[in-house]
């Protein structure tokens, strides 16, 4: 029986310890796209595995090709569900430094927000389940499920260890649910649950004209110029009212159902706020759709960045040998980006104007991810969300993607959790990330509630 | 009586000290684009005001806000036309220096080539016809009209010191025709006059999006991409058959007339070597028009960079805030670059998608020029250069601009010669430029024949 008045009394007696251990991992500079930071990385997995061996559970660290994994394990419960949680202890790099109002790895209160690099993303979300198990184990209750935890250090810079080691472990963190806080509330005061993701497939196409850049005054108009015939086919690819043009593009794509659509509709989006907030006079996308189920939910067309020819000061007349662009596509769930890679391969074959030849380079790409929105897991993380935040969660769906997320999904056969505590307007990537403390507690009740509700 | 057997003579008899000379000026590294070669520039200036001195001209230099102008005249000889010989003593930079065979300031005679930076652009052609003035001179002979030089040295980088000083120079250099050689023969063995040259409008269209770039995981669909909207603006400006959209581009555009396509048409074009030569596999451009056509005599549209969002190794997920392209309209014989320039912010207005805002840049622009091809001063031209180079020139047109004629013509109200000695391969701003040896001599020849002929 599950005593919930000890848990909460021991969590409000230990609030300045739970801001005093975050605080002890936030001062490691555990910056994973830094190559110099190899003793960081290690002493931020230690501490995190130390951390987890206090409270009783069973530790190792693998180790790859880069910052080592941390697993750990509670005790089996036999006839019960096994979570498996995952996180990451590493961070993004700083710069620019010049734009943080203090220094990014000394954490401070400010304004009722933890601000220091990686306090959102993700040592402060990812500590609220350390230290909810730990309070179970602190408090002398025994957890009703088997919990495991996969924390890594490189989320930040590709998941290359853990993307090379999960069928080697697989067996291992078998689990019937992986929770994940890496993500946002819906807004402030109204928590969320994430039930999709977006897939990925990102691409550079390149284009070749001539053998070298030409004068443009003495060949221009006798040559199809490379960077104009880009513009075409990246034109040809979206219609204005933002239809993508890949042939099948749209086939397997898991259409919104009504039901999403009214949740969605009565969320007090306003699109003025929205737009003011990008600095844009206007928000456009595709026809017959809001803009939340444009964000969340419907499959995109952007490009990333243009590059070819004369880049300098003034002006330069020339034909420039090549031109080239990123470019990627939003999936949706049910769309591979396998099968988009042939679409673009056709797409781009029959719209090539004559006089010149494209290159494509696939970069990388990931599924989309969906979530039974009416599994019992997630009725009993609405319970828990509900009960850590005083509030009902909302059902959300996030335009990004997490290609390991896709990955691990596909090696466990498990449901997956997402459980944002963090805001939208943390900076995650920016200067002066924050995470609200009265959100790290409420995240760490939420999740202290989560163990007893998915074990019902 | 113009003896020519004597300037023959002369001219046969100097061809190794018109050689040194030339090498001469080549070692003289008077890149203009180089800050740092001042000293070379004033070297370059004082040895071809030396030069000219000293076959009799009175000379003098003109500063402004760059290296100086060289100016001579010869004596005036009333009532027949006077003659404005306009070049430059600046040259391009020589990056890069590894792909050069032999360095660039020390020339050397290879294959009957002379190779060194400035050899064909512009220090050999300018220099023909200072040697065949100083030739006269040297022969005993009378000039039979005056003659008076314009020697710049900025022509490579904007010409700023002679359009600063043009209204002022101005009286000073009133003339009847003016003569250049700085452009190319038809092809090797076939001299070539050139009536018409473009004109440009040249300009940098920025588009502006969100106020940062966006994650375009958790905003792509809602928004509209600068890139994609830049994309769509150029693909938009010209048809995929070659037509531009401005409103009224074409309409102070000079048709061809059926003569000239006639000339050009007999002219031996072979639209497959041409296309092998740059190394494509198809010639494209405006219907209904050759090659020559469209090089030659037609409006076109290129663009010449692209620039914006992520142009590193891989992929970033970015809505870039911005993109840009440097673009420019090469303008035949009658358009104004401010009509144009009217017309594409007309363009550019109803063309921009809801969501984002176009900024264009107005980075220079210039008119076409276009020679009478029957004056008497172009029979007097083509029955030089016939003698000079013993074959008959054609008569075509030039792709590229020279802004700075166009605004002497029009400060001069003079006629333009232009008489390139060159060929098209010779690299003028490429690594190993070179000069033929021979066209040096018939150049020189070819020039001491035309003060005759002007004078007729």
């Amino acid at each position: 029986m599950t005593d919930f008045s000890a848990l909460d009394r021991f969590l409000q007696n230990n609030r300045q310890s739970h801001l005093d251990e975050l605080f002890e991992l936030l001062r490691i500079a555990s910056i994973s796209a830094d190559s110099t930071k190899g003793a960081e990385m290690a002493q931020a997995a230690n501490w995190v595995e130390a951390k987890l061996a206090s409270g009783g559970l069973k530790t190792k660290q693998i180790h790859g090709d880069g910052p080592p994994l941390v697993y750990a394990e509670s005790a089996p419960v036999p006839g019960k569900p096994v979570v498996l949680i995952y996180g990451h202890y590493d961070v993004q790099p700083v710069d620019p430094l010049h734009l943080w109002d203090s220094p990014p790895f000394e954490p401070v209160l400010k304004d009722g927000n933890i601000v220091a690099r990686g306090s959102t993303d993700d040592k402060g979300q990812m500590l609220t389940h350390v230290q909810s198990v730990l309070a179970w184990h602190q408090c002398g209750q025994k957890l009703p499920l088997q919990v495991k935890f996969l924390i890594e250090g490189q989320e930040e810079n590709g998941s290359e260890v853990l993307e090379a080691k999960l069928a080697e472990i697989t067996e291992q963190i078998a689990c019937d649910v992986i929770v994940i806080s890496d993500s946002s509330q819906y807004a402030k005061g109204q928590p969320a649950i994430t039930y999709g993701l977006r897939g990925i497939a990102y691409y550079e196409l390149r284009v070749h004209g001539p053998k070298a850049d030409l004068h443009s005054g003495s060949f221009g108009g006798a040559v199809t110029n490379p960077a104009l015939a880009l513009a075409r086919i990246l034109t040809e690819m979206k219609t204005a009212d933002g239809k993508i043009q890949l042939p099948g593009f749209y086939d397997s794509v898991v259409e919104l159902v009504p039901s999403e659509r009214e949740m969605w509709a009565s969320m007090n989006f306003s699109d003025e706020v929205f737009a003011k907030q990008l600095g844009v006079d206007a928000l456009t996308g595709e026809a017959g759709y809001t803009t939340l189920e444009r964000r969340w939910a419907r499959p995109t067309f952007d490009v990333h960045g243009l590059l070819g020819g004369y880049q300098g000061e003034g002006g330069k007349t020339i034909i420039p040998s090549w031109a080239a662009a990123k470019i990627s596509f939003r999936l949706v769930p049910n769309q591979d980006p396998k099968t988009v890679s042939k679409q673009l391969q056709e797409f781009v074959h029959s719209h090539t104007p004559p006089g010149v030849r494209v290159e494509i380079v696939d970069l990388h790409g990931g599924r989309g991810v969906m979530v039974n929105p009416n599994s019992k897991f997630m009725r009993g993380a609405m319970q828990a969300v509900h009960e850590g935040f005083d509030a009902m969660p909302v059902l959300i769906r996030e335009g990004g993607s997490i290609p390991i997320v896709a990955q691990m999904v596909e090696a466990t056969k498990a449901d997956v959790l997402l459980l944002g505590w963090g805001l939208d307007d943390d900076g995650a990537h920016s200067p002066n990330e924050k995470f609200c403390l009265e959100d790290y507690y409420r995240g760490i009740r939420a999740s202290s509630r989560l163990w007893h509700y998915l074990a019902e």
